[in-house]
């Protein structure tokens, strides 16, 4: 699967994701309008609207970019209607060939784990048929239980060829608490960064693996160590714009050969319209305004690889 | 809410907890094939056959229990259908009275954690309506983000007075792979204790705190020290029996007056029909065995409680 989505970055030049985690405040009017009209001020209502949101958005920008992560907590919120939406989105999303990775962080002891990897990567056996229920083809894992509650993701990720992206270092303010923690004088998601490493070289596909890590954009120090510690890992780098990572400090996140990363943007670019910078577009053309802003992404990270 | 699951401790006199985690595989076959025969070999029949397991255990069990603890992942893998029967298990647990602690070990960053914190625990608004859309009493939260992804969980709590049980020292055999790593000369797990503590007491609701810990059973010796880090919150405590916990290694986890603790079984429970001990039962009448694994469970734990 790693190999799909490298090609994706090739052929599109743009080692950038966009997220897809919609929050009803992003909407614009004229859309969560119509969804009311239609389902009622009602969870289905709510449902509707971000659907119809990221349809617009998706097309939109479908052909710039190598694929999408809709973070499912923002339709989890939604309860059921809203998880319809997030398996309507993901659907959508395969069909226009983008790569989607699912931000689900799940992880749980072995055999919960393994309910998730199959019920999110993998398929299900209902009597004599089998099931992809929701079928993405990344997913992020949190890795807190250790490797039991790792390998049902990875054995998933051999038999299916999808891929895991583990959350080494996240990219929030609070990170360090836990995750910076000295061991024997190392911070502990080195040691994370050495196990993601050691589990990644079961899981190639090519000279990367499928088996990748999240590191956010905010800690551009600890991307360079960990680019090092994790060489055929690929980075899924959360926190630019929006969060302030910067494209200067995320050019460490990429090995030698320009792959190895791939950059993440939400709200930057799903809610470009309500920058000052895109405002000219207008809620209208909220999605016009989104592939500028996908464009200005790939500009920028782009030219911070050119300088390196 | 920890006053409410502790007044059906008090009624019940069983420091226990049932958990819902219903795998095909324990699944009579006299359910599957009604299920079936109605909704086919599809997702569909699967979340239909997990609801009637379900039902009939929970119908059978609920005078004897203060709680329930459905784990989601178990459903997740049945996509949509199988959490709208997570969504039906937890409905009609709370109408039977029983508390209903839902096992979803979600956390991410801040603005993630708060979409997970108002759809599982508290409500969303839509336009000028709000909604409680899985509407538990407690869930598990995965606390490797830091305060601020745990901060919108601690919110909702206050005002919703709902309850988490944070991940301190997790079950399973690879658990000390992170979470034993010494920081300072001490264990990972109790510096999340000491942090849990302290959160625990931002959210009291009486003598006990809303905000509780994940020990497992399985580490007698951690749970005896973290029940001393961690005077205020209640443990949930899951790896009785089936994983190997016993009772008599429990009794630590509790506090001098008998509360502070509650004991989950899963398996044990849900598929005691499966085990020597209660085929006599025969799978007709699995939720009988069920009842008659509750009642044993809790004469093992008070027996153990006892004699300390």
């Amino acid at each position: 699967m790693i190999q799909k989505l490298m090609e994706k970055i090739r052929r599109t030049g743009a080692p950038i994701v966009v997220g897809l985690d919609p929050m009803l405040g992003y909407i614009p009017e004229h859309i969560t309008k119509r969804a009311f009209e239609e389902k009622g001020e009602t969870l289905d209502g709510a449902a509707e609207a971000v659907w119809q949101y990221n349809k617009e958005i998706v097309d939109a920008v479908w052909d710039l970019i190598p694929a999408v992560k809709p973070q499912i907590a923002m339709y989890e919120q939604f309860g059921l209607p809203g998880l319809a939406a997030f398996k309507k989105t993901v659907d959508y999303c395969k069909e226009k060939g983008l790569v989607v990775i699912g931000d689900v962080k799940r992880g749980d002891i072995g055999s919960t784990s393994q309910a998730y990897a199959c019920g999110h990567l993998g398929k299900v056996s209902v009597g004599s048929k089998t099931y992809y229920p929701f079928d993405e083809d990344f997913i992020t894992v949190n890795p807190y239980f250790g490797i039991d509650g790792v390998k049902p993701f990875l054995d998933v990720c051999r038999e299916e060829d999808r891929g895991i992206f583990l959350l080494v270092k996240t990219s929030n303010p609070s990170s360090g608490e836990f995750q910076d923690q000295l061991v024997n004088g190392r911070p502990l998601y080195e040691l994370v960064g050495e196990k993601v490493a050691e589990w990644a070289d079961t899981c190639m596909d090519g000279q990367y693996s499928n088996v990748g890590a999240v590191v956010g954009a905010t800690y551009p120090e600890m991307g360079k160590v960990l680019r090092k510690i994790m060489p055929k890992c690929f980075i899924l780098v959360p926190g630019y714009g929006a969060q302030g990572g910067k494209a200067e400090d995320l050019v460490h996140y990429f090995n030698e050969d320009g792959m190895g990363a791939i950059v993440n943007s939400s709200r930057g670019i799903i809610a470009a319209y309500k920058q000052e910078k895109y405002r000219k577009f207008g809620p209208e053309n909220f999605a016009k305004a989104s592939r500028a802003a996908v464009e200005d992404m790939i500009a920028d990270i782009n030219g911070a690889l050119g300088r390196r």
